[in-house]
């Protein structure tokens, strides 16, 4: 503890965050411009705005339009260091951050930051087959999947391959299988519509498969049947209470029988980042990292955890969901907290979630809002509130003029401009 | 000759094109709401706008940007037919080009619209170490090798390996080659300056190396010489009379000596597509199809080659350069005659060339235009309409929005909104 409590400046506390998501970011953000020595590692040079990955994926946003390099983001604040590298364990002993390039990084303080994953269930063999959405380069791949299937559906004279290249299954009934049937139903059933001799574009299945009783568990009955209702009108086939039994390079397997499709997309399972294995301490079910109500991690003091990666629950004991703005408000909670510590000498207080609103955006003038107590939000005003929060969330100026431009564009044509096959073949 | 002297339409004359570049695209759009069966084939499903890769790879576009599907271009077409597939082959006997997949596609004409690739001279152990500039691929693996080299160099403590990470070169004095190392030398300088804690970007070297006694043989001497200025301006150091002896991991070999560098691009030297091998007839030195006035191969009456793969000569005797307005004139040239060829029967008229001037940009406000017969532009109004003439140039009406205020935002700026890592590090 003695760095910290050197106020004269001749030794500076050194807070380490792991993971530029929206916690880590957040984080860095609420200490930039203090008198703490902050390190960012992240993995990618950016930070990516997952929430709108699926529109990547759909072709209808560029990469560069969602992604922001870390550095600049931070390039004001002269007290946080950017590096790019891979975690690969801690030393909680020596206080270290161990690299994969076989450096260390010391710290007084630690935040986790680390995220998700997805998750096959054990079913590991599947991932070749069907793409998840969690990175950049899956979104790449599932596009290139998408458009290369329309691709040889045109020139296959079989009609049965013809019918398997344009069926495309979405596995998982949550907000990203949600955005992603909807979106990919937009793209096949207008963005494409015109540009095809010997095949109708419009005919093509799209098929959103979900385990449980019904879509969107995690919004109130209304929305989640509103949200049917708009997948229906946008021609989306949604099959409730069927659990995949296989995916293969032939389609999906459902109650014993093969739906033939080219393209499988994974929305179903995520997974906390393997960092409670660094720590050595015992994670809930879904990966999860324990923490106490202020942030730090159960049994180590000097080490945090927030976002996806940690388990913290609520005042009605219900854990809290893997959102953007819980990251977000627990990275600037946290960030404040650590600076009045590590400056101040103050204690850390607890944090509290405020719900701002959790919402799935299904198509065109379709999205619900849940704001919790019974306030919600559906259909075109949800979908107008959804475009501007997206829009203000973006991290960078620049950015959020050129999506404005594109969405713009596209709302009035229904064009997508990113159509681009790009990613290598993936079979 | 029976198929397109019925009138009928019960036949209809088909002519395939092999490339989407910008001489085959010319062609097509020529030859679209004809009577005349179109196809055009290409190995990716978008148009490239060449002339501005040296932006992806620099980070100042997005791939998009300067990438439109083909079908999309070619929607509002009905007698065209687009089909993404390798050629591998043609079968002049039968009438057929041959795709990888073992499919084939029969014509009445041909056109081969195929421009080029880099060629290393024979040495081809150096392409590994030196990305060319002819494909988005490319472009994206030259952006995240400039960058990544940046972030090893923020995390070395090795000077001697900081500088060889800091340092660029760019092989080549052509446009491609002036473009480069000038869009480099801004990134390092300029967008890059604030964003490391431990490495100045400013200090980058940036080496433009050339083996002939000039930059930009093909340009007046007063032009060159200007480049050379305004690159100087910019901090590049322009070595010419200094023939590249070896490229490796460690860098480039010049007159006997290393000069360590991470990052390697070529831009020196490029040969024609290997089209006429599928034809049997005798490229010249750099591989290109001979053609008749009227564009038709010399002892192939029903085959055509234009663009960067034929090879043509101006009423001075000299070949055509390979610029896309060569093959953009072409294209249209070919098309229409094509056009009233097969469908009214006339003679099939000679080309000529009409020179709308050849650019270079070397930079913010620096730009150099050449139009032939001592009439110059140079400095900050060529630089203006070279800016003008490539926003028009873009094919797409969105696109040319969205690049346009990018330019203009970048331009106000120095920022670069397209800094992403995502290509798999190649070493």
């Amino acid at each position: 503890m003695s760095q910290e409590q050197s106020s004269s400046g001749a030794v500076t506390a050194r807070v380490v965050i792991v993971g530029a998501g929206f916690g880590g970011l957040a984080t860095a953000k609420a200490l930039a411009g203090s008198e703490v020595a902050v390190t960012l590692i992240d993995q990618h040079n950016y930070h990516l705005f997952v929430p709108l990955l699926y529109q990547v994926a759909t072709a209808a946003l560029s990469p560069a339009d969602i992604a922001e390099p870390i550095r600049h983001i931070l390039s004001g604040a002269p007290n946080v260091n950017v590096v790019m590298g891979r975690v690969t364990g801690i030393d909680q002993g020596a206080r270290q951050v161990l690299l994969a390039d076989g450096s260390g990084i010391a710290y007084d303080r630690l935040v986790i930051a680390t995220g998700s994953t997805s998750t096959y269930f054990g079913h590991d063999a599947w991932a070749p087959h069907a793409a998840s959405l969690k990175s950049l380069e899956e979104a790449r791949t599932i596009r290139t999947r998408v458009l290369q299937a329309f691709e040889r559906a045109e020139r296959t004279q079989d009609p049965a391959e013809r019918a398997r290249l344009m069926t495309i299954v979405v596995v998982g009934g949550g907000p990203t299988g949600v955005e992603m049937a909807g979106s990919i139903a937009e793209l096949a059933h207008h963005a494409l519509a015109r540009d095809f001799r010997h095949i109708d574009p419009t005919t093509a299945r799209v098929i959103l498969v979900e385990a449980g009783p019904r879509l969107l568990t995690a919004f109130p009955e209304a929305l989640a049947a509103y949200a049917l209702g708009s997948l229906e009108r946008l021609g989306v086939s949604v099959m409730t209470g069927q659990a995949v039994q296989d995916i293969d390079a032939e389609g999906v397997t459902l109650a014993g029988r093969v739906v033939p499709a080219a393209t499988v997309i994974w929305g179903a399972g995520v997974r906390a980042s393997p960092a409670a294995g660094w720590l050595g301490v015992t994670p809930d079910r879904n990966g999860r990292i324990p923490v106490e109500p202020d942030l730090s991690v159960t049994g180590c003091p000097d080490v945090f955890a927030l976002g996806d990666t940690a388990l913290i629950r609520d005042a009605a004991g219900e854990p809290l969901p893997g959102l953007a703005q819980v990251a977000q408000q627990q990275g600037s909670h946290l960030g404040r907290a650590l600076r009045e510590a590590l400056t101040q000498g103050k204690p850390l207080p607890s944090f509290t979630f405020q719900n701002r609103g959790n919402a799935a955006i299904v198509g065109r003038h379709a999205a619900i809002f849940d704001f919790g107590r019974g306030r919600r939000l559906k259909g075109f005003p949800a979908w107008l509130l959804w475009a501007a929060v997206h829009v203000v969330l973006l991290v960078d100026f620049a950015q959020r003029t050129r999506v404005s431009l594109q969405w713009l564009w596209r709302y009035l044509t229904y064009r997508r401009g990113a159509r681009l096959i790009t990613a290598p073949p993936a079979r």
